[in-house]
């Protein structure tokens, strides 16, 4: 058991903040318990984790970020996706190959995402069966809960970063059989990179594999309007680019499933996703950064579409998940100056949602503290930003989401393990 | 003299970035005299300051910033211009009647501005003379250059935020004559609201006064499509809102003239912005912050209009140009995604240029390393984001303008004189 003390502040639904000033809250086997004005008598032999004025938040959740891209981020913003990718992305991940460069690699980006106030993520790697067991390796050590997955592409992409349809799917089933017992935090995710980057071959491979080992999927969606042309040319039976996924069953129904990015998603693709249960990882700064657009969130939400945030390191440039807060609600509101569409702009509630309950629900009860929920939680103390003493608990909230970085995190929890 | 001996990078103009890898730069009188290969004779006997492989850049300019908003920033992000106004700027502001909260809280701001990359400021305090005065001696005290403005407004603002046409024009001359001879780095700036907030009395008095102490003038322009409807109700005889502040012949021309955003300026209101030679406060994070828009500075760069970056706390809630130049990119790209308008894209040179060279004009030879400017400058150490042993120098600076935070900056001056 745990017995924490101090201000909560957590999503009961988008629309709904909850906020518990100066409480205690109990943990019991890793899950939320419950509130309590005074120490409860069942946790009377309990250490206090006194967090005094500080802010507890549930950990946030980063659904789409590139492990091996993080050592360039912030770095060639000038080029749209495929240029981007061809130029920077393709030739980084090439690199991991090498066991020793990706050991540096990775432990750098390993050691900032503890350190900052995501708890749980959904990682893509590279194609390299071994650096992805060695990031996955890191990443337990560190004590976040994640979903990696080794990449499958066996076509559009340089020699160097390259596998062919075989390969892909022994080096697939050989990781999946190494890594089986390996975790008690991290979790494989089939991961075909694009449809552009899939033959049709491989994805049947790839369905076929998720016949024996049922996995969630993740993959990219209707980023750009070149590469959803691109797409409709590559599999011209389709209406639209999720069903190049949806004929292989890799999009949603039994198969948990993240597609990053959805800017540019037609009526009847939105009307998939929402069908099929799957979520959306919304991106607002790699979708600026690679001039890809503002996605329509305010619409998903209404139409009831799960819907959480990703860095997209490294299209995105920063790993913080409160700047992905602040930097959606600014963007839906340049969707609405600039469309003059009314109803576009997300409020402080809804960012909060999706970048804890939101996100948080692909990975099980996570993102809240209602009864039951896994314990994972960021202790904020906002005394660098000011005098904090005439603002509300929710005031200090939002300005924890436009000023905050890892100077401000005092504590950090992990389905009930503190791990900073 | 001073000897300084790193890598340094600056502007040359929009388009052209200079790098000087592993050389010494001279300073003498506070200004640059040149770049050497080794130690020059006239300097040999000068201690070199040795930045190593560490990366130097001019000082950053912020030409538009509510200090008195700092203590708020980050918070009531739901709102538009005139409502976000009435309900939490006006509020705050008032508060700086009382010296003591004043002085709280720009210290707090001054400090915050002393360990940024920033080291000339285009500051609005508020209308009052005394806590004027008090921000005033702060910044002095803190090394930087700044104008400073105590805010004139006698309509349209709350009855604890007001103050008669004479008093405006009285305090204004008493504070113009308290800080006479009383600052070497600090200087004056007349500082009419905005249109909505100043009689057209006021207007008269504060051109009356100009004639007497020859000061340049900041203001905010086209930020907002309601608030420009107003404008142009409260001045049915001008043809744009530029017009209602050059019949008082306070926009441009042989007064210095900064103003803020900008952002729907119709082609005649730039044309007088260019032929009067007023320097736009491009301002991307307040702009997105408030609904404002996107500003269209890719066309008045073409135009030859002088611009620079501004912070504008508390609708912007970060003080950092650095963030103001990624945000500038971001913005601009959306710009060209939402509207289909091409050639809308700024580059890194053009973002740099802005917030270094483009925005230091306003201050004189400022914001360059070319002979004769005044030495500015910020010493950068980029180790925090990993190895960066396979980067440019120019890739290094893309990657300091999206990661950095105060954290990396090693040293600072202004003017030739080091301040942290």
């Amino acid at each position: 058991m745990r017995l924490l003390k101090g201000n909560f502040i957590y999503s009961i639904d988008k629309n709904e903040i909850e906020i518990k000033k100066n409480q205690y809250l109990l943990v019991k086997d890793g899950k939320v318990e419950g509130f309590y004005n005074e120490v409860p008598s069942i946790a009377k032999d309990v250490k206090v984790e006194d967090y005094k004025d500080n802010i507890i938040i549930p950990g946030l959740s980063d659904l789409h970020v590139h492990a091996p891209q993080y050592a360039f981020r912030g770095m060639g913003m000038d080029m749209q996706l495929l240029d981007w990718l061809n130029t920077y992305a393709f030739k980084e991940e090439g690199k991991y190959k090498n066991l020793e460069y990706a050991k540096k690699q990775y432990s750098k980006f390993v050691d900032d995402v503890k350190n900052s106030a995501t708890t749980r993520l959904s990682i893509f790697a590279t194609l390299h069966k071994d650096a992805t067991i060695m990031l996955m390796d890191l990443l337990e050590n560190a004590g976040v809960k994640a979903y990696v997955g080794k990449v499958n592409m066996d076509r559009n992409s340089p020699e160097f970063l390259s596998e062919d349809t075989i390969e892909s799917k022994e080096d697939t089933i050989e990781w999946l059989e190494q890594i089986k017992d390996r975790y008690k935090n991290i979790k494989p995710i089939l991961t075909p990179r694009f449809i552009p980057s899939c033959t049709d071959k491989l994805m049947d491979e790839i369905q076929n594999i998720n016949k024996k080992y049922k996995l969630p999927i993740q993959s990219h969606l209707s980023e750009n309007t070149s590469e959803i042309d691109w797409v409709a040319d590559l599999h011209p039976d389709t209406n639209n680019y999720a069903e190049a996924y949806d004929k292989y069953n890799l999009f949603g129904k039994e198969n948990k499933t993240i597609m990053a990015h959805c800017v540019h998603c037609p009526d009847d693709e939105l009307n998939l996703i929402k069908q099929n249960n799957v979520t959306v990882a919304h991106c607002p700064q790699s979708n600026a950064n690679l001039t890809s657009g503002i996605a329509p969130i305010k619409k998903m939400l209404d139409m009831g579409i799960y819907v959480g945030l990703g860095s997209d390191i490294a299209a995105g440039s920063s790993l913080s998940i409160f700047r992905a807060m602040s930097d959606a609600v600014q963007v839906s509101k340049l969707r609405e100056a600039m469309t003059g569409e009314k109803n576009q702009i997300l409020t402080l509630s809804e960012v909060f949602y999706l970048g804890t309950k939101g996100g948080g629900k692909f990975f099980g009860n996570v993102g809240s503290f209602e009864k039951g929920y896994e314990f994972d939680a960021i202790v904020l103390n906002d005394e660098s930003f000011g005098d904090n003493s005439d603002f509300t608990l929710k005031e200090r909230l939002e300005r924890i989401i436009y000023l905050s970085d890892d100077r401000n995190i005092v504590a950090k929890y992990v389905a009930g393990n503190k791990v900073i």
